[in-house]
């Protein structure tokens, strides 16, 4: 079944201890189709300035995702972002943002997207990501991201977004400080009591932890030797996550703990080098060895 | 087989945001030697002064623990450590150190201990711990753990030690200051190339990671929302893991891996309480329905 994911497009700046890559192809809207596409069909909405290479939107239709609902505005710029990353490649500081096109970014959905059964709702502020779910009819599975920022400025906004969502995931900072728990296991929970279904923590370098009711588990990140870039980590593991769930068109706990692992695996390549360029050398056959790995892995 | 455990013997004064106490049963040996009595037979060596309360040493023998290597010095006091723990649960500071009878801890092996097939060398300097490997005849596996303090002021003798092991059990940051490299999976192969067959990176929270020649592979922590108390815990995980290899009798890629995973599994154990107490309440069986949770939490 198509995915439709609605979130940033940007132009990044990466600085690691190694090297240093200006304006590569980011935005947590196109790791997550990336990683999607491996899967399922993929809708992306977006929006981009009169700097954005069409070299990009083609990489990305080269993958078969539908790009008609990425918005180029004339006279203005692509959103930026600016990150340092320290010695560990797990913390990393934003130098700059410069929001440009995706500050007054408004979705409007094509017509032929708004049937989708499966919505991600990349980074944005709640109050976007609920005018995107106004304009779906009744989709199967619902789930968001969210970031610090949101949590800080627009709780309010948060908080009822979450009472219309299947599913959230955040990382291990934003769910501690959501919910006021510094015990992971408890935040989790207590994320979930606040409407999702289930709810993603993601833990970067150390994996993801899922909670639903009756569920609560870890899956550890596919160790590599070999972190290049962590960028869009999170995106491209909910990219794997979702793209899995769509395939098989279901989300049972079954499905969602496989849908888990393959998140895991895609996010696993996609740190190997700068912005796609690991991505676009890996085929679905890959994702497929790699999780046989890992399942062999946490296999006693 | 039994396990020969050498390492300290403590009174420890734990500060958690919830609550303090004060001079409770600890040292790296004793929630070692607790963990590994639910596999196999232990045998203890240590050092305590005339404070050391002889309800300790029964509790411990209650498990079958051989104490006969427990010295008591007149006229000095027993190892104290004091250290309180952020809110997270997973960082601490230090706040006491009185060495007292573990300064000059010369150990002894009793003549029946000498011929202990299993080793586990636990925190102390690297010349001690030579010191009781010059004192076993021909082991089948020493494993040693260490810390940050050895890699500083005992580097020499760290790395004279590491070429007579077959294991080393570290932490995360150890494993980074030792080698100096800040990715976890070529840490731990650095340090396995200066000697051990295996070393496992112990990441608190986090979990565990295992390194060998041909195998490198994470397990995850057990989730849990009740952490009372993490001290301990890495001494409970190797406790663990080297009792699980001496029931076994054995170290093959497979038992070391159901050993990672019954360490860790002990570990989740010891959290819930202070000192010992929650591991006074458990059984064996508890042990293995929560091994098999685990295992279950992992499949996909």
């Amino acid at each position: 079944m198509p995915l439709l994911v609605v979130g940033s497009v940007a132009l990044d700046s990466v600085e690691t201890p190694q090297e240093t890559r200006d304006d590569v192809l980011g935005g947590s809207a196109v790791y997550f189709s990336y990683a999607a596409s491996y899967f399922s069909g993929v809708r992306l909405v977006g929006v981009v300035g009169q700097d954005w290479p069409e070299e990009h939107t083609q990489l990305l239709q080269g993958r078969g995702i539908d790009t008609s609902g990425l918005e180029i505005v004339p006279d203005a710029e692509t959103f930026r972002w600016r990150g340092k990353y320290h010695p560990n490649m797990n913390d990393r500081d934003t130098l700059e943002v410069h929001l440009n096109v995706f500050e007054t970014f408004d979705p409007k959905l094509p017509e032929n997207f708004m049937d989708c059964q499966f919505l991600f709702l990349a980074n944005g502020s709640p109050e976007i990501q609920m005018k995107v779910l106004d304009q779906v009819h009744g989709p199967k599975l619902v789930v968001a991201d969210t970031m610090d920022l949101w949590i800080e400025i627009a709780r309010d906004e948060l908080l009822q977004l979450l009472t219309r969502i299947d599913g959230l995931v955040l990382n291990d900072a934003e769910a501690k400080f959501l919910t006021g728990d510094d015990n992971l296991v408890r935040a989790g929970h207590k994320v979930r009591e606040l409407g999702p279904k289930f709810v993603v923590i993601k833990k970067g370098e150390h994996g993801a932890m899922f909670f639903s009711e009756n569920e609560t588990y870890v899956m550890p990140a596919y160790p590599t030797s070999d972190v290049v870039d962590p960028t869009g980590a999170g995106d491209s593991f909910g990219g794997g996550m979702l793209g899995y769930l769509a395939e098989q068109g279901n989300f049972e706990p079954k499905t969602l703990k496989e849908a888990m692992a393959y998140g895991v695996v895609v996010a696993s390549f996609n740190v190997e080098d700068f912005s796609l360029e690991r991505m676009k050398q890996v085929e679905r056959a890959d994702l497929d060895a790699r999780l046989a790995e890992y399942r062999e892995m946490l296999s006693f």
